[in-house]
């Protein structure tokens, strides 16, 4: 089923994303029963709905007659009726009715359609060319281990390149400089210098410190919420903008991991919507008071305002100064702590010049 | 009388646009004896205003001394005086008065005036370098045989290409899909070929059919407003961007045409103002309930408010996605209803290649 | 003291502006002792502050590690913290502090600082890569030669070329046209040539006439207020975009000089922000009721507001008009009241070509 490569030959030309990959189009319960849910990914618009049989469709948000898009229409069954002459499209995005003339649908009539997986709470969308690889779908289980009220999902957008966002979560030596006590380590991370894990295109960091009293998110669910605790946290990037974050502290005798610690598995993932515009979905499960839906919705929008207030003017009054996505074409300072981010940015740009070159 | 092709010598670069015609500059009602109207036309800025005798004058809205914009400053008499620092033009553009130094008046301190028409409600506007050419301003008299009350005339504006509103109004399929029973053919009249009337650079189309009841805006002027009757419509346009529409209904064995048919005689008229955004006028003769102002009053309010809140959106959003104004560049996929607005798009291709070769 | 050069490739391309001068950064009264404050200058971000001993600083507002604006962080004492990751810089512009990893400040942190001369009530910044040279600092002490009740400082934006604002007080022949009541000559000063004084790199005009009853703003303090007087107005412009003006009025047999007159001794001067917006800065000294301070604030008050109301709607428009800062390239009508500022122009234009050679 090939009809995804037939639409948009202004696609082939050079692009500054990275293509060959899963990007996230949307929160699984951001997409209901009847939506029409047009969202731009990587500077294209899309279409996103769900069959009668709740399967997700992602189809290209632009009638290929006169490029209205097809979400301003309506939902004939599984088909979307364009507003402006009513051509309808099928979930393939093949044209199945033409209202005028004879009826005869051209065979050029045919929106592009991208595949989809719904895993793990998210639409993950595959937006290039080729067949969908779909050995670069991590897994990240984890997330739906345990019951509902022990996760959270939200969504958020910036004003920003995604990049930055990226830079932002892979170097955590910012939390104790940008954010209050919900996440403070009290100085003791910036000082370390993190442990790298390269990987085939995969970027790990990993800092282990004590803290006293423990790091806020966490103190509560520690024996003694006062006394000195071992904490851990671990980001690990992989392509094209999914950082998988994990972090736990302890008062025993015990290694240093979420089996052992209190804690919590996070996803960081962004999509860009354009070279100057971001969306951003942070996902955490945790292992501790799993099931407190009142604390669970307490949680997921302390951290969502966190990022939300705190980051994301800095990231975006950064970007606004560099005046450009290519950070390290401005000869940056580097510190220690931007190892991680660095190595991540120069695998990004390698692998989008692989795409560039085929 | 040349004065108007001494100024604005950057306007000589080749135009996006056709220049060689008349463009409606406005409403004759929108201006008033007193003012001092700006437009910009052709991405031209251009003041509109009446000389005591009522003639209508236009001359560009700038003034040659330091740029600004003549219709911010005041009259004297059918004299325009520059609100910054008080030089003063006569209707032909040519500067009279300076209160500087000795009162020596540039040979250059001139703006360019443009030849105006003013017929049929509307003032003509002719833009071109060229001498004008008379013959190019068609005859819309219907629109003014009859009283007052028979006839309305609204302005818009929309930020699209203009067009993108000739290809509205040529392929009329759209109406069953975006308006509502005022002008529904109840899909009738989707299926039909129009038939094609080419021109010396004019296209019409025509279409009739049958309906039941008969379409919103005539039935209730038919002797029997739930029963068939036989339909017409006819679009003509010719340069620059003016189409005649004619629309009819009976009831009766009588010939479709407006003669014998309850129906109305409209003009639809577009002036670019940028290449994104768009002047655009509509009138309306009708031959029936020709004496009830309240009616009037109604019926012009009832169309304006269709093509805004109908149209508009979609087309506005159709430009946006297009991100171009050369729609077949895109490769569209057409259908038998984009016969004539392609071949609109065709004609006026080869009318602006030809003016920006010579 | 060299660092101020170590930063900022970037501002080594050749630039529209001026830089071999010195601009107005701030009112001296604008900077608190406590404040971060940020402006652009020459499309620079800029930094200001004083420090705990009052000496104002200005340092490029952008951190070299992620290029936050340090504007946007926190006092040390007489450092500056960035609000990311805390990287601290004194008043030199040099990294003090880094809290990560060792601690180890690379070579390259460092900020650019600007020397400034805190003179005449206002903050005076050099913005080129070379040494400053404290010559082109011309010396405006009558602005301080007297109370605080007989001068007024004030602060405009608006969104034009900085060469409009230039334009617009160099040719006085429009206060007859913009203005009210407040500064008008009755027509008198328009016919005049005024006398123009070409200096080095400097361009003076000066006109004399009488008119009654006599200027607006001095009127009410010569002995008979409805009377004939004469009067003088002189402009003399100095690099950057440094206007003195000195105005009186005299009903005596007396040299027409503000020794013998009165009236005030004015500055006016302008640092761009960009290429289309613009800092303006007014400041005027009067010989008269001298020691009255509600006055002064009304008069303060009443230029400020007939510069902003009357002369900015003008030359906004302007501005907008030429869509181009290169007014000459418009081949605009020029009168005999433009000798004073097309000389300016064209001087800037030579000053800046003679920087951009080098």
């Amino acid at each position: 089923m090939n009809t995804h490569v037939k639409d948009m030959p202004q696609t082939k030309a050079k692009s500054h994303f990275m293509k060959r990959a899963w990007y996230v189009a949307a929160l699984s319960a951001d997409v209901g029963p009847e939506a029409l849910f047009h969202r731009r990914l990587l500077d294209i618009p899309v279409l996103l709905y769900r069959k009668q049989d709740g399967a997700p469709v992602a189809l290209h948000d632009r009638c290929p007659h006169r490029f209205v898009q097809l979400s301003a229409g309506k939902r004939n069954g599984d088909d979307i009726v364009c507003p402006y002459h009513a051509l309808e499209f099928n979930a393939a995005g093949k044209c199945t009715r033409s209202p005028h003339g004879t009826g005869a649908i051209p065979r050029a009539a045919q929106v592009r359609s991208f595949p989809l997986v719904e895993k793990h709470g998210f639409i993950w969308i595959w937006l290039a060319d080729e067949e969908p690889d779909h050995s670069l779908l991590l897994d990240y289980g984890p997330l739906e281990a345990g019951p509902p009220t022990g996760v959270g999902y939200t969504y958020m957008y910036l004003k920003a390149h995604y990049e930055m966002i990226i830079d932002n979560v892979m170097d955590l030596s910012h939390v104790d400089h940008v954010h209050g006590e919900i996440i403070t380590t009290r100085g003791q991370l910036s000082p370390l210098i993190p442990q790298l894990k390269e990987g085939d295109d995969t970027i790990g960091a990993r800092w282990e410190w004590k803290q006293t009293p423990p790091i806020g998110i966490l103190a509560n669910f520690l024996p003694e919420p006062d006394v000195e605790a071992r904490h851990f946290v671990e980001v690990n990037w992989s392509r094209p903008a999914n950082i998988q974050l994990t972090i736990g502290a302890t008062q025993d005798d015990v290694p240093l991991g979420l089996d052992h610690c209190v804690g919590q598995y996070d996803l960081h993932v962004t999509t860009p919507e354009t070279e100057t515009a971001t969306h951003y979905w942070f996902a955490t499960r945790r292992n501790h008071l799993e099931h407190d839906a009142e604390f669970n919705a307490f949680k997921i929008k302390a951290m969502h305002d966190a990022f939300v207030n705190e980051d994301f003017p800095l990231i975006e009054a950064a970007g606004q100064a560099m005046e450009t996505s290519d950070f390290l074409s401005l000869n940056p300072v580097l510190i220690s702590s931007d190892a991680a981010p660095v190595k991540v940015r120069r695998i990004v740009k390698k692998l989008i010049a692989e795409e560039n070159a085929d």
